[in-house]
């Protein structure tokens, strides 16, 4: 059963009751004074094109009426600016971030969002249904609307020891919550094609709601076959001719552009004219010194709007596009009846935010958060609590050698997959020893969920780590504790904090010092803090790594995909090394 | 409590089960055969304006799989024609049509509609729930669907007395019938601008679903205000500027192409690129002789498209817009997972049908309805039951003479508005005689719904009948029974026949003897009978009304709409005549 409440939020209006609509009637006829008006901004319409000074007259959050001379309790000039419908981000995971909802909602918000559908397929491969309520629960009482759709695969593969099991029924359960607006991205597309009967149960509990998709490359006879289940959209395309496959076959496509993944500049050729209320705009994955940095869609717009589109025509895929797709009858644009939630541009062209209203209140004012309620996110007491780790010492990390060669994986930058490489490994009495000359490092992911005592052992080469440990509780798509280092000491306690931290990351030297922490104390996965702390957070840990001899920029984020067994070639879990493409647990040591 | 049981149809595919999914996963692989494949056919894409050569294989009712080289247990060559998304109309009045549900269905279907969008105010003004559920199990089981909306304004006005009084709560519990899509076409707007609250109460009970407008002329602050209350569709707009103005403001434009108002040529100018996405077209009223002519939407395809529309965007406009604004998630396109229901057309110019599918089965082929259960609307037993009007004699339709002019209603050709004249009338022993020179004839409206014996009596120009009396049951909105003539024996007599039928249309002579009569045995509006045996009967009491000196080409259209208060200047419904711009009750004679 949820333990969450319901929801004040729903579709529709805060003030569609009868009281509320008389108020705002009074207001669109200028009867009554609005409480808000924003004055002579120039109105984006993404229903014609067009672009209009016109006041914008507020009642109880709801947009009554737009024209000349309305008059309001309070007003507001907005001459020369540019009033866009709040900015709609359609498909996001917010443990990308390391940001809980709440204080991922206000990095977000001063970029001009104002509403997110995320898949908390994270934290539910960790807590399971709790985790989502959690979710739910910190999405509460925010001036930004944060939906969700029920996560579809977890767990993601039977290679790894996940914290959680969600049936159909299990999603159904979810289904009647109303921020959960239908089934998260179908990323077991395999299981789709073979008909496989539990994933199929769980499309046709939500067969009636939005049934979003994930098929990288899928074409042909097998993209029909996706299709024809009910999925509807796709954000993992990444080339033309498959966009345009997609497009054609009904699929809402989802163009990308996050932290790992950039497909806008490749996909914009395709959207045209005719078919560009097919498409949306969003992030899948955003890093949180990304947002920092770039912004959120605001950047996409930039973007996407230097690459040669017509600016409207971008504002509708993140406006109109995203809320039709979804139902969000009330949300994407400005017209009288719909919600206040507007984004004020200085321009369209760098798209740089001057204010942001949500349900008709100014939430960001002149690029600043203004009455945002920082102080909700208090941990919880209680928590964080230690990961649930089995019993281990520092020997549980030896790997005994054997001879001929040792698979390892091998690192390719600025990419997911790994390669693998048979290599002759160094020993000492019997044991494998790290080779810091040729960076074949240890690699070792520690199972986290029921102590059973897992620990899956590999060697890794790409970190270039010349001393000590980095460890991290944040490992795709189980979120194993998963640790490279050089030394077993290290290794060691460095696992032993972030089993302490109750999730993070952390650098450990080779004594056995830790040179620099970031706790994640929420599923092992997401911060207390705000942006700019865990920012600087993450800024020191990665100097840390860095100064224990890593050569990547991102060493915690190439860490975090060494545990996902669904991307090729060689992946490690806690129940060990994973050959992905012929999908099974190989030893280390090739049979000789 | 609705006495209807609930209905199979919803809005997804039946096979939405496991093992429907599972089936068509695997037809769409072309690992088992489809049901049925129509090869080879241009396939209209509303998704990208394309049109190209793709086989369309069903399972189950449902588009599996779309491309080259699929098979089926059953192949149909549609080489060199062009498939089309089932045509849907967003608004339509069955009654208008005087043919019941399942009868009007395979009048449209031949025409290439598989979807209707209807809203049963007629029948909810005379028989209120039981009206609509009539409607509502009358759709069942025929291959066609017929959506609902629920009626907003009945009754119409307080001006005269209907059959029923639909509340808010009423109408609640009609919303749970999967059929019902939202509340239909809210004609009360001046009760909407007043905030009147059991308006209000209407539109925010279901302020979760469409809600459809009907605002002719509304614009500035009366259209915020309209609009505002959460009303997003209007199908009474007759001038371009006043389309801009509602399409800016975010209502779906529903351009209307019907028996008695054609706004298509007019408003076809307004549909460009950026927006056509926000307009569909509309029947609004058809009647059954134009079906027969013109057809249905096809008629409306082929005529925007030779005024100079793009094909495609056309066929947009009766497809995928009115499914998205509907939220008919599986229509309106032909796309693996959506029915296959299917129009297929010889060429997109003329629009002419080649053959038409719903849920995969052919209904028709080469033009000609097959396997459609014509057999299936049998009259019940003890049905039609007369109508329920009070204890009258031909003296009842006596008017007393008075000093003074009379108030006159007059006819305008070709519209329903009527003129106010002011005129001297013929008497004969202090009662008011018709002036057949001066073509001033006797007009009554006789109440029929709870017998209370109303008779409202009035003078009407324009008719141009010389003898005898023509009556009717169908008179907007509360269809009294209606009727013009120039004795009261016809009169009387006309009363009688009508409401011995239950309901319908006559044509009775000076001498009583009835010359043509039309039964509408369901709610005195429409017929049992099929399309064709009722446009003969149609043509023969109009022949009739003809031959009793009758001048105008459609007698009982214009004697239905003079009972309507809402249209200016003066109209007659069972309480007396209506000053409609006063909005109240008038004599007949003017005070001298």
């Amino acid at each position: 059963m949820l333990r969450t409440g319901s929801f004040a939020k729903g579709f529709h209006g805060m003030n569609g009751t009868v009281q509320g609509l008389k108020k705002r009637i009074s207001v669109a006829k200028s009867e009554s004074p609005a409480d808000l008006v924003l004055k002579k901004g120039r109105v984006v319409n993404v229903f014609t094109g067009d672009m209009q000074e016109r006041d914008v007259a507020i009642s109880d959050g709801v947009i009554a009426g737009l024209g000349p001379d309305y008059h309001g309790k309070k007003e507001i000039d907005a001459e020369g600016k540019w009033i866009v419908p709040g900015l709609i981000d359609g498909h996001l995971h917010i443990e990308s971030s390391m940001l809980v909802p709440s204080r991922l909602a206000a990095a977000l918000m001063v970029n001009g969002t104002t509403a997110i559908v995320s898949d908390p397929h994270e934290i539910a491969n960790v807590l399971g249904i709790e985790g989502i309520c959690f979710m739910l629960e910190d999405s509460r009482s925010i001036p930004f609307d944060i939906f969700f759709m029920a996560p579809s695969c977890v767990p993601a593969t039977c290679l790894e020891t996940a914290g959680a099991n969600l049936s159909a029924s299990d999603l159904l359960e979810l289904k009647n919550e109303p921020l959960i607006l239908g089934l998260a991205e179908m990323m077991n597309f395999p299981g789709v094609l073979m008909g496989d009967e539990q994933v199929l149960e769980k499309i046709a509990s939500f067969k009636d709601r939005t049934v979003d998709g994930h098929c990288p490359s899928l074409s042909g006879r097998n993209l029909q076959a996706y299709i024809t289940a009910g999925i509807r959209s796709d954000h993992e395309t990444t080339v033309i001719s498959e966009g345009l496959e997609k497009v054609e076959n009904g699929m809402m496509l989802m163009i990308r552009e996050g932290t790992s993944a950039r497909n806008l500049e490749e996909l914009l050729p395709l959207v045209n004219n005719n078919n560009s209320r097919r498409f949306c705009f969003v992030s899948d994955d955003l890093h949180a010194e990304d947002i920092r940095q770039r912004g959120h869609l605001n950047f996409v717009l930039k973007k996407a709007v230097n690459l040669g589109l017509d600016p409207v025509t971008a504002i509708q895929m993140v406006t109109l596009n995203p809320a039709e797709y979804f139902g969000l009858k009330d949300r994407g644009a400005i017209a009288p009846g719909y919600r206040a939630d507007l984004a004020v541009f200085k321009d369209l062209k760098d798209f740089e935010i001057f204010s942001v209203y949500k349900d008709g209140r100014m939430v960001v004012d002149k690029g600043e958060l203004i009455g945002f309620p920082l102080n909700k996110t208090a941990i919880p007491p209680g928590q964080p609590k230690p990961l649930n780790i089995g019993p281990m010492t520092q020997d549980s990390f030896r790997i005994p050698h054997a001879d001929g060669k040792a698979r390892v994986i091998e690192l390719i930058p600025g990419q997911i997959k790994t390669r693998m490489s048979y290599e002759k490994v160094k020993s000492e009495d019997g044991w494998v020893v790290p080779d810091i000359k040729s960076d074949i490092l240890k690699l070792c992911v520690v199972e986290r969920h029921m102590a059973s005592g897992n620990i899956g052992l590999g060697l890794v080469r790409g970190f270039g780590l010349k001393h000590g440990a980095i460890a991290s509780s944040v490992a795709h798509d189980s979120h194993n504790l998963i640790v490279v280092g050089v030394s077993d000491r290290a290794i060691f306690t460095a696992v032993e904090i972030v089993r302490d931290m109750g999730g993070g990351l952390a650098a450990v030297q080779d004594d056995g010092k830790v040179i620099a922490q970031v706790p994640l104390g929420i599923a092992g996965l997401m911060s207390w803090q705000p942006l700019n702390t865990l920012v600087k957070q993450l800024k020191t840990i990665k100097n840390a790594a860095s100064d224990l001899g890593c050569t990547l920029e991102e060493p915690f984020m190439a860490l975090s995909f060494l545990a996902l067994p669904v991307i090729p070639e060689l992946k490690l879990t806690d129940m060990g090394l994973v050959d992905v493409n012929r999908f099974e647990i190989v030893p280390l040591f090739l049979e000789s």
